[in-house]
């Protein structure tokens, strides 16, 4: 596998992080993963702007973040992934400093690392939904910078999959922020409910196709917080996001939603959302 | 320089971090820092616990922390740092394996990494005292555990040093919690005051040196939260931490703490915490 670190494509394996840098010492950079669909990337400019944005956010200095776009190209060319389902994986950190709280006072170049791997969709859940588990949502108050600090994260999405699910949902002051990976979606009455922009949650990309299209396909949004207490009132939910696409949500904990199956205006968009990533292509 | 990496010693520039060690990935880990005087490691137990206790809470599994005393004094014998004063670093991860946000399927070992330095005290800054800023604590919700994800730390703690000070203390619901990288405490009318032990600030082991040595001093303390309000009125301030040792704080942003010099209990515990690590070594 052929990766990309600060300029340069070499084998993965050769690719060494210092224990200096301020990615691994203090969570200390921003990420992004983008899909790619038989060689085409999608969606990369958005998620490449928003990783300029986090990094600004966070004033890590790396003005070539736009080139990146073409870093991505190359690695899926490199790697020989066009045919497949890939994703680009990039991580910026604030680089290679001695161990101090306060950034290097002494500016120093960012560590910037990509990698181009295949991969493969959850048929499976994307065709017969999946549970989540609602969880105490544990995490900082930036949640909308794409940040590398993703422990909470890690332990609640580990409590899901010990809770035989994929997928642990968020609950703050009595309402869903997002999950570990992805953003929720509810359907009621006919009208698809999300929760509204803020620093508690990721402005997710794929989130905005899924309301970009519910424009086209007719169906009303309501940017408004789900409460955790009608979640199970909904008629249908689903995930959305860059790995899980539009992933329905059949059971929350012990419940099951509407019939426990896949709802109808979630396969509608999911349905949709695959023929405009077709169309993208 | 000679680091430790996964039981070996080897020099510093020789060590090399996988890209896919989810320390560098998620900040899934924990650290600790232990202060050396004179080549005696101090508290090395209570820290090693705590980070022992630390990878418990985060299920990484690391049966071996507690040998980690004995690395902790081959680095300082190695690095021929004995006679000055020095720190040991450690940090464990839950180790190298491919992306993804569940913890590895097959186990893998955890990544841990030490090292050992020379530092410097900040003796204008315990002589003479320092300025704090007050910030709001962003952080996550389980701030007892010493974890690498110290993103908003980063944050706080740079805010702090582009006004002009050297410590930043967040505010969470109107009271204390601690410091980015300390613990604080008040004086107030004879009294030391300083935040509970709770899901929002570490259980510093500085801070509880500062608690034993105030009940041999004979200085009332309260386990009690120092409310936003309250903080200007106190007599005296001061933070604690293994790197800032008994540290007066003398002016919180724009205001005065007291007469704006250090105060009397602070320095005779600061005297006493000197005392205390000579009666140690």
């Amino acid at each position: 596998m052929i990766a990309y670190l600060n300029g340069a494509f070499l084998p993965k394996e050769d690719v060494t992080i210092s224990p200096d840098d301020r990615g691994f010492l203090f969570a200390d950079g921003a990420y992004e993963v983008i899909r790619c669909y038989d060689g085409k990337l999608f969606k990369a400019e958005a998620h490449i702007n928003r990783l300029g944005k986090g990094l600004g956010e966070l004033r890590i200095d790396f003005p070539d973040v736009y080139k990146l776009n073409t870093v991505a190209e190359k690695l899926i060319e490199k790697n020989k992934v066009q045919t497949d389902q890939a994703i680009v994986y990039f991580q910026a950190t604030r680089g290679v400093a001695p161990r101090t709280h306060r950034f290097p006072i002494k500016p120093v170049p960012p560590t910037v690392y990509g990698s181009a791997s295949v991969f493969a969709p959850h048929q499976d859940e994307l065709d017969n939904g999946i549970k989540i588990i609602l969880v105490s949502d544990t995490r900082w108050a930036r949640c909308d910078i794409k940040s590398i600090s993703l422990l909470p994260n890690i332990l609640a999405h580990q409590q899901a999959r010990d809770n035989g699910a994929p997928e642990a949902i968020f609950i703050r002051d009595g309402a869903v922020t997002e999950g570990t990976h992805s953003n929720l979606f509810g359907i009621f009455d006919g009208h698809i409910f999300t929760a509204p922009e803020s620093n508690y949650l990721l402005p997710g990309i794929t989130r905005q196709v899924v309301l970009d299209l519910a424009l086209v396909l007719g169906i009303p949004v309501k940017k408004f917080p789900i409460l955790e207490t009608q979640i199970i009132k909904a008629d249908e939910l689903f995930i959305a996001g860059t790995t899980v696409e539009i992933t329905p949500v059949v059971q929350v904990d012990d419940w099951k939603v509407g019939n426990g199956q896949p709802g109808p205006i979630t396969m509608k968009l999911q349905k949709a959302f695959y023929e405009y990533i077709k169309s993208t292509r």
